[in-house]
């Protein structure tokens, strides 16, 4: 790693702010990266209460090595925002790696970026990446050729250190885990459907069907223009 | 949970992001939570390159349900610094839970809040905590009485799912554990010194160790004052 290697995250209206915060505490300590928070127009970017000022303007970027678009309740708006878009497909055609974390991979699959290709996303979505032509994967972190995906949001920080490997080794990956203090004991097992209990699940799905149900709704939309 | 519940975050220069925007994450979905991220006079805190902007003063808080204290490189600085320390006790002293994440536990023991009482920290700095007074506990989540504290940097989160498990139940935790797909899959298991290579281990105390022995030397002066 002797030259310098950059990072782009993509920031928007709505954007789950630990999609990109898991990736960044990983990736910041990668040697010669530098990472950039950007934003259409530079605009500051709330995200459930925390407001992240003094982004770039997306404009302003004319390549990177890296491209990570997060996901978030927003993720709708922004695949419907041409500008958006334009920046995500101009930044990606010249990138040595195209990657999101949850449903960031959709975003991805609307600049047209996931046609034949094997992704990762929030489990509640996954299934919806088809109608983009990509091939739904449901893996904590999938690889297809230089784009990297990783699952819902808190898998940002297993694709960081997946990537973190490819990048400068396996050994830079594993110093980078211990100083995190990434040995993760998540005091339940309930953080995927296929190992939360059913009736958890059930219930979950329940109190998000009218959300979950007008959001596919758009991303299906989106789909078909 | 019927009324709001107040979650302050004391964010200083030189904090750690993902010690904070990680539990961030995980309380923002407590139901009726009010998450607050404060710094002296509501400056704008860059930590690793994020600018964290529109914070609240600490000055103007007057109390809260759980003061959340993350760590990070600026800890000792924090430490030494009395208006910030002030602000720590006060707001500690009405709180109903006083929580740390990582090294924001040295700070709640020069605060004097941990004396004689069991606490986490990074791995690295887990023994300085007796310095104090506190009785350091190499655990990934720490509860002693009313005082919650999480080991370093990513034990946030599951840290931050074991406070809402005591404040909402255990049904609500798993909840937002599987909201956010949080069922992590490292890559490499190398998080803790004591899964770790031991080769990775000695490298790693050996690359920072300048840094390691100068700041455990200022948290030791801290502890003699």
């Amino acid at each position: 790693m002797n030259k310098p290697l950059t990072v782009v995250f993509p920031l928007y209206p709505g954007v789950t702010q630990l999609d990109f915060t898991g990736p960044w505490q990983v990736l910041m300590h990668l040697p010669g990266a530098r990472l950039i928070a950007a934003s259409l127009g530079g605009e500051s970017i709330v995200s459930e209460g925390l407001n992240f000022a003094s982004l770039q303007p997306l404009e302003s970027l004319t390549e990177c090595d890296v491209l990570c678009v997060p996901g978030g309740g927003g993720c709708t708006d922004a695949m419907k925002n041409p500008d958006f878009i334009s920046h995500i497909q101009r930044l990606a055609d010249n990138a040595t790696y195209v990657t999101s974390v949850c449903t960031g991979s959709l975003i991805l699959a609307a600049a047209g970026i996931l046609r034949g290709k094997r992704a990762a996303c929030h489990w509640m979505y996954l299934d919806t990446l088809a109608w983009f032509g990509a091939i739904p994967v449901s893996e904590r972190v999938v690889r297809d050729g230089n784009i990297f995906s990783g699952g819902g949001v808190t898998a940002g920080i297993d694709f960081a250190l997946t990537l973190v490997a490819e990048l400068a080794g396996e050994e830079r990956a594993q110093r980078i885990q211990l100083g995190l203090e990434y040995a993760p004991a998540p005091p339940f097992n309930a953080g995927h459907p296929d190992v939360a209990p059913a009736a958890l699940v059930a219930q979950q799905l329940a109190s998000t069907a009218a959300l979950r149900e007008r959001r596919r709704q758009i991303i299906q939309e989106i789909s078909l223009q």
